[in-house]
């Protein structure tokens, strides 16, 4: 297998907005679009192999296995206005060949299907602190998308030049430069690999913005257990600092 | 040189099924491969080169190199149902691009030899451990597959989400794709490169599962010989443990 | 996206001369070109894009972004006689086959738009240290530069087979290849990562071989700032000395 | 620029022979070749460039430059039998696709010259002690050039699956497939990075092969210079060594 595939069922949607969670930074992104596709009961319609991805295969309890992958789940939206394709996977590509290839043909076949929108969710990190309050970050293709972020409550970076790696940045590039209006939407983090509450603050956000109610329990208990375990490191941190303060003897 | 090539020999085979080991985890599937050859007295019948293996070439004693390279080998069934192909190698590709490539063509040219299933011979790791009683692990690529693994007495792996790396789960992946019927059977391992124990417990599968008597005299001795070693390097280990809890001089 | 992609405004230009100034060797060739175009007024009309490029997107804080990219300037001589091009930009390709390619498709665009000489800046490092009268450094590919270069006061290599890495040098050889006149321009370097001192010197020569006048001041501050920082850290590493130097107490 | 490309001069050789000597082990094919380019006065008739060779432009002290490369030179047998061209350069491809690209290619190349015989030149490692008097290795296509090797006094590999790395074992592999004559000739060699000594003998070897006199005079002083440093360093860790041996104060 060479380059880049894409496996899918035919189907027509109606005005489709992408939301691509894809692994990254404080996992924001897989987060957001985990929780997304259940609770919007989203149907997988489309798999995307690439050359470029780990060369591994996953294997269940059940005897199947799979090789790595990202994917394509649906839900159609009862308004009938706004269909939602969400794009979650086990991996993205390892290397600059395989960023630029994949992360174009997300956008080719998204916009075969009709699409014309994008949002991307990432993480936007300004330090190795766990953050209790994580703020909205967002940029915006073009005038208007910005507007919007702005009156939703979203903050645009702090700094000129701040970097975005991988696809969460390169996918909303790519959106630009074939004519889609797109966002990249990031939630504050630090210091933590799963960030539930990053993730929350985007969820919020994100389902502000598509018209859709989504039930925060799940990931308040993944939020929960997070803070939980922070603040037993911090403890046994504070203990050993006190043990580490008392006289030493001399003689070692 | 460019891409994967492989150099055969026409022939006829009659329903053939596939054996894959090549060096990986614990090198189960290249200890299973290559002791198959020996005990079927198998055949070679075609090379396959990759511009993605390492560039070596390995020389021998008579004078003679080649460079590093996959090969197959037959074994002409003598009831006529089922004839054997054993792939076994130096190495496996080095990057993603190479293994996605390399993987695929396996199996499309056993495809052409009209194989219809495919066996992959790999470790199966649950940590740094070495295993006395190893298991042996499965997954297949439809339900019948798996259920015919159960009745063999494979185990299903332990977890979700457990990862095969390399050709051992690639080409029964390849092998899903392309339609063919096929298993990655995983000796259980942990700690030594070279694990025969691990082996020989897939050797006894596999060989009920092909219908053929294996002898499993060499693989025993190699077994016997590691064993003996890690006895040794445990019981100099804990000679130096008793040292160390010696009374120390306290002048330095 | 594959490749290499520029993208690009029809202009017309007169006799126009490259200046290449990337990121690299104390980024003397960022700082040259990015005062020249500061200093030159000069407009955008190109922008390379490259899947050899780190898959990076640059945010500001307008709440705009945009994929890491190669930019191309010009500033129309006055004088109507040699236009001048800069290309600058945020990033060099990280591999071999992405430089190979890039450095090349960056010569053939310039000869498509009508240009016979090429300059590239880049650092000539002799050591480790901060080098407080940098001198310029230069080699040309054929007689007539060579003698050109040595009148403006550019030294020649001080050792045969002296290396220059990345886009400075092959972009010099790829012009050569295709009948370009050239030269790379070289800032003596050491131990700074943003050399403005360094930048000045090559600054100082390059105005006057195209023959225009540019104000140093911005540079100036910035290698006034340096040169501060490294006094305070020479200063602060002398003091940590003389305590070092202090009898210590024998009970440790 | 992609892939490997040659730029000759269209010439004629008689039954030509290729000597392939590049930087690896011990430098020994490296100095080597460019021993007998100086010997021979033999003339540059082409030059290889490859995307997959290290992006670096080397200059010289008259302010000249070029592209790394490979470069082929021509010695005219006088009496017109066995025209030598030899392959020398400054370094090898840094991957698998450039490995397996570029040595086909010099072989391919050789090959349209109407060549027939190829000799690669490499060092062959059994530790890390420099070597005082070292065997000459090899390999041979055939059965025919293997006994011509014996007679010659080169001596058969130690081990079987000992492996070569890089251009000398590939070419002489690549000449194989493509029906040529050919083998590969190392210097026994061991810790120091240019090892005169191996090189002098492979040069014994190989002057006899091609029956063409070869001055050793230069070699000779690399080889005494190498050795006087090796005693000085061998003395001076002795020297060390006893220091450490001193009754050591017990007031630290």
């Amino acid at each position: 297998m060479e380059g880049t595939k894409i496996f899918y069922k035919k189907m027509r949607f109606r005005a489709p907005i992408l939301i691509v969670g894809l692994p990254g930074m404080g996992n924001v992104g897989d987060l957001v679009a985990k929780h997304l596709r259940t609770e919007l009961k989203a149907k997988k319609f489309a798999t995307l192999y690439s050359a470029h991805f780990p060369f591994q295969v996953l294997m269940f309890k059940d005897g199947k296995f799979r090789m790595v992958s990202n994917r394509f789940y649906y839900y159609a939206d009862p308004k009938g206005k706004h269909d939602i394709i969400l794009l979650l996977g086990d991996t993205q590509p390892g290397d600059s060949v395989g960023q630029y290839a994949v992360n174009e043909r997300i956008v080719e076949f998204f916009k075969m299907l009709g699409g014309k929108t994008v949002y991307t969710i990432g993480g936007y990190s300004l330090g190795n602190q766990y953050v209790k309050e994580p703020r909205v970050f967002g940029v915006g293709t073009d005038e208007r998308m910005r507007d919007y972020l702005k009156k939703q409550g979203v903050v645009l970076p702090l700094a000129d030049l701040t970097p975005i790696f991988g696809s969460a940045g390169m996918v909303v590039a790519f959106s630009k430069r074939h004519g889609l209006a797109g966002a990249c939407i990031m939630g504050e983090t630090g210091m933590v690999e799963v960030d539930a509450n990053s993730a929350k603050a985007v969820l919020q956000v994100l389902s502000r913005m598509l018209g859709i109610k989504v039930n925060l329990g799940s990931i308040e208990k993944i939020k929960a257990n997070t803070e939980k375990l922070l603040k037993d490191m911090e403890e046994s941190a504070k203990s050993a600092q006190q043990q580490d303060m008392k006289p030493q003897s001399y003689i070692r």
